[in-house]
């Protein structure tokens, strides 16, 4: 990997994800889709931030734009972290398959490919909660954008989950394999139906 | 606008995001959202085309990859497109409320603003259905990029429609807000459930 993928142009950043490059794939996908979510949060923050109707809410909105712009970054820096660990992971698979080595190195690369999908559902949870917190405490001018960003942290964090979960699949080691998957399949049920009911929530104050 | 957002490396593009500039917005993400899945779209059929296994669907794989390679052209295009519609419905909200040319100016505004998230619903229902495709005809090893690319396309269409629907709202002429309407509500009622047939089927080929 030459350099950070967020220094990449969107147009040549797409462009790269659409080739049969290696990375990015759907975890670097997922994880701009977590950020742009999360960018969205903290857009939200700033058209209500000042605004009389909404003085009540002062400090729980600073507290949550300061969330926002970290899980912005964190997200955005998964891109990369995604990339690095899924390197190994192309290169194990291309060892033959009778090599000795192979199933150890394996193991290895799958658990650290893991890794970053991982925590990227970990913040995608966490965008969703913030989204909630914003469709009531957000002002009525950005309630689409409270929608818009609920919708892109649901599917990152289904998305982020997909890449857990392929290599997961694969691990011999099934007792941490299942420790991941767990873990997954706990933030997806709590956070799926939240971000259902948030959207629903701002689908009924647009009206 | 100075240039074009697709110019802009991702981080400053999410940093814009996040501020109170009045683009990018929901908008902008949405379409880089749908632009994203339709970039994994390519990729599934790029790591699929040339393998045994899949020489039956060759044909179809190709017809595919150049939707998918439009697709992602034509959605990252409506980043641009939609700031371009947004900024005079911005302008047109701060013209005082008793001024005689508002209603005018506003029902212009918003009817144009709706043109690019109507145009984004539609890619991205595009989008969803070619993936449902590509879970049936795209390699085994990118079958979390297939979930991937859903989950992002239906995200994406539910959120374009968001931005169709609170403009459609304020719009004066209800006859043309009640048309706009009804086209998302057809398009959302067909591809967000085969967006969800499509990711069971991801999930249940992972195993």
């Amino acid at each position: 990997m030459e350099s950070s993928f967020c220094k990449f142009p969107l147009t040549e950043l797409t462009e790269l994800l659409a080739s049969k490059a290696p990375v990015p794939g759907g975890g670097g996908a997922a994880a701009l889709a977590g950020s742009l979510a999360a960018a969205l949060g903290s857009m939200v923050c700033e058209l209500t931030l000042g605004k009389k109707k909404y003085a009540q809410y002062e400090e729980d909105l600073r507290e949550l734009l300061s969330r926002a712009a970290a899980l912005r970054t964190e997200l955005l820096a998964l891109i990369d972290a995604d990339a690095k660990a899924f390197e190994p992971l192309s290169r194990a698979y291309s060892i033959p398959k009778d090599a000795p080595e192979r199933a150890e190195i394996m193991e290895k690369a799958l658990k650290a490919a893991c890794e970053p999908p991982m925590e990227m559902a970990r913040r995608c949870a966490e965008t969703v909660e913030l989204m909630s917190e914003l469709a009531e405490k957000g002002s009525a001018i950005a309630v689409s954008d409270v929608g818009v960003g609920t919708q892109l942290a649901r599917a990152a964090l289904l998305s982020a989950g997909l890449n857990v979960r392929v290599n997961a699949k694969s691990m011999a080691d099934r007792d941490y394999a299942g420790a991941l998957v767990r873990e997954l399949d706990k933030l997806e049920l709590s956070c799926v139906p939240l971000a259902e009911v948030t959207y629903a929530k701002v689908l009924a104050r647009i009206g």
